[in-house]
C-alpha cells in the first residue's frame, strides 16, 4: 500500500510538473535533454558559461542584450576547432608539396630547409625557424593562380591522412566545437574563423567542415597580383608575406577584415592571447574561452600550463593560464568538459 | 450611344483584366508600378538589364540560377553611390583636418603640401601627387586609436557640407543606387562596398547610409598596431599605407577580404576597370555596369568619354568606354536612366 501511494504521488507530481511545464513553457527534463544543443559538453562551468552568456545577450529584457548585428564570435582554428598535433595540417601540406615538387628543384637535395624535409629529418624540422617556414611556404604556396591553388589543396585534402588517427584532416574536428558554432549561429551570431595559418587554405573547406563561408575566414595571407593569362584576368600568388594573423595580428586582422569587436572569442594558445584581450576590453557581457589539451588518451596533452608537456605547436603557457584566471577567461578541459571529441565518435 | 458602348467595353475589359490578373497572379499595371523596386530608374536598357539579370540568377528553373551564398555584388562608392566632385568626401575631411591641426604644426605654414592647403591654393592642390596625398593622409588619419578616429569622422560628418549642394555628404547619395542595393538584397544578394578610399572612413556611415554593415566594406587602409594604453588594449593607427584598394587592388582586395568572385559589379571610373574585368571573367551570367556622369544640371558632367569634360577625379576615359562596349558592360547615363538623383528629390 505504502509503495503504491508513493508511486501514485510520483506519477501525480510528475503529471503536475509536466502540465506546469507545458503551461509555463518550462521544458521537462526529457525534453531538455533531447533539445540540448551542446550534447558533447559535460555539465560543468564551461558549458554553463556558454549557455548563460548566450541567454544574457539574446534576451531582449536583459540589460546585457546585444542586437544580432553585433553578435560576432571569433574562433581560432588549429587546436581550437581541430587537431593541430603533431603539426598544423597546412604545415603537413607544405611538407608533402616539397616532396612533390622536388624533381623540379634538384638543388633542394643539398639546400636547407628543403634538404631536411626531403630526408624526413624530424630533428632538423623541429628546429625550423620562422624564416625556414616562410621559405617553404613561398616555394609551395606561390607561383600559381588562386584557382589553381584551390584545386591543389582540394586534391591534397582528399588523400592526406593524419599520421596517428589515419583519417582525413577535415574529419579531425572537435564535435563539441561544431555544436558550439551551430548553437551560436542558431542564436543569431556570425561565426568567424580567425586563424594564424593561411586563410586561402582554410577557405577551401571552412564551409563544408565548420559551416563557416569563405568570407568569414580571416587568416594569414601572401600577396597576390592581378594579371592576364591568355587574355583572361587571374590572381597570381606571390612568394611574399602580406599579413600575419597571429598574436597582435589577430585583433589587427579582426579590425581590418570585420571592423567590429567580437562579443565572444575562442582560442587555445599564446597566439590567441591578444584576440581574447581585445574581445574582453569591450563593454558589456563578453565570453572568452581557451581549450586546454589535457587528454593524451583521446587526443593530445600539451601545455606547459598545469604541468602538461611543453610544445612548440599551440603552446599554452602557465603565464597564459594566470592571465586567463585574472581576466575571467574560461579554460575548457578536453578531458573533463567534453564527453566526445570527434564526430566519428572517439 | 457609341461612346457609352466603348466606355462600357473598356470598363468590362478592365474588370476582366483585373480579375484575370487576380486569378492568374499577374499584377495589373497599377500594381506593377506601385511595386516597382526601381522607381527612380527610367525604363530603358540599364533598368532592363538589372531586372533581367536578377530574374535569371534567382529563378530556380533557369540554367543561370545561382544559390544565395554566391550572390554577391560589389559597388564602388565615390561616383557610383555618391557624389565625388569636386573631391571625395574623405579628401575634404583630410583638408579640413589640416586646418584644424595646423596650430599644433607651425612648420606647415611653409611646408608643402600643407602650405597649399592652409592657403587654400586650389591650383597647387589640383596638382597634388599621390605622395602629397599620402603625406596628408598620414598627418590627418593616423596617430590616434581606431575608436578615436571613428569619433573624429562622426563629428566631421555631422557638420561638414558639400560646397555646391550645401548638404551633408551622407545625403549626397544616388537614390537609384540605394534602390538597386535594396533590390539586390531583397533578392538574396550580399551587397559589398569596394572603395579606393579609406575603409575605416566609409565604415563609419555605411550601414546608416547604404544599409551595408562595416564587415561588408572593403577599402584602402593604413596599418594599425595593437598596444596597451592604461592597461587597456587599443589599436593605434599608423602613418603607413597597408593596402590600396584601387585598380588591380580591387580584385586583389575582393579575393583577400571575401574570397569569392562577384556576380555583379558596379563602378564609374578607371579605378573600377579591373573589378569589372574580374567579375566578368567568371562563368555564367554576370552583370557589370558603369555610371556615366553626363548630367551637369542635376549633378556633374565628366568623362572624358563621349566628349564630356576631362577630370582627375573619377576619370571615365574613352578607352574604358570602348572596353565596356567590347565586353558587354552596361553604361548608365545619369541623365537618361535616372528620373531622380538624390533622396531629397533633386
Amino acid at each position: 500500500m505504502k509503495r503504491t501511494n508513493i508511486l501514485r504521488k510520483i506519477v501525480f507530481l510528475g503529471l503536475v510538473g509536466a502540465c506546469a511545464a507545458l503551461v509555463l513553457g518550462i521544458p521537462v527534463l526529457a525534453q531538455e535533454k533531447a533539445q540540448d544543443p551542446l550534447p558533447s559538453w559535460n555539465m560543468g562551468s564551461a558549458k554553463q558559461a556558454i549557455v548563460s552568456f548566450v541567454r544574457k545577450v539574446t534576451d531582449k529584457s536583459s540589460p546585457a542584450y546585444v542586437p544580432p548585428a553585433d553578435r560576432l564570435a571569433t574562433f581560432n582554428q588549429n587546436g581550437t576547432l581541430c587537431v593541430e598535433h603533431p603539426l598544423y595540417s597546412q604545415a603537413m601540406f607544405a611538407l608533402d608539396r616539397v616532396h612533390e615538387l622536388a624533381s623540379k628543384h634538384p638543388g633542394w637535395k643539398t639546400e636547407q630547409p628543403f634538404k631536411a624535409v626531403l630526408e624526413n629529418d624530424r630533428e632538423a624540422m623541429a628546429r625550423f625557424t620562422e624564416q625556414d617556414w616562410a621559405r617553404i611556404i613561398g616555394a609551395t604556396h606561390a607561383g600559381m593562380t588562386t584557382e589553381a591553388f584551390l584545386k591543389i589543396v582540394q586534391d591534397w585534402l582528399a588523400k592526406a591522412k593524419h599520421p596517428r588517427f589515419q583519417r582525413p584532416y577535415t574529419q579531425l574536428v572537435y564535435q563539441p566545437m561544431l555544436e558550439l558554432l551551430q548553437y551560436l549561429r542558431a542564436n543569431g551570431f556570425k561565426t568567424y574563423i580567425v586563424t594564424g595559418v593561411g586563410q586561402e587554405f582554410v577557405r577551401v573547406y571552412s564551409e563544408r567542415v565548420y559551416g563557416v563561408p569563405p568570407e568569414l575566414v580571416v587568416g594569414s595571407s601572401i600577396a597576390t597580383k592581378y594579371e592576364y593569362q591568355d587574355g583572361k584576368p587571374v590572381l597570381m600568388r606571390l612568394p611574399k608575406v602580406f599579413f600575419i594573423d597571429e598574436k597582435t595580428g589577430k585583433p589587427e586582422g579582426i579590425n581590418l577584415f570585420i571592423g567590429k569587436r567580437p562579443l565572444a572569442a575562442f582560442g587555445n594558445s599564446e597566439g590567441d592571447r591578444e584576440m581574447l584581450e581585445y574581445t574582453g576590453a569591450g563593454s558589456g557581457t563578453r565570453l572568452m574561452m581557451l581549450v586546454l589539451h589535457d587528454d593524451a588518451k583521446r587526443e593530445y596533452a600539451y601545455g606547459p600550463a598545469e604541468g602538461l608537456p611543453d610544445t612548440k605547436v599551440g603552446r599554452f603557457s602557465q603565464a597564459l593560464m594566470e592571465e586567463a584566471k585574472k581576466r575571467g577567461w574560461i579554460v575548457i578541459s578536453m578531458k573533463s568538459d567534453w564527453n566526445r571529441i570527434f564526430p566519428f565518435g572517439k
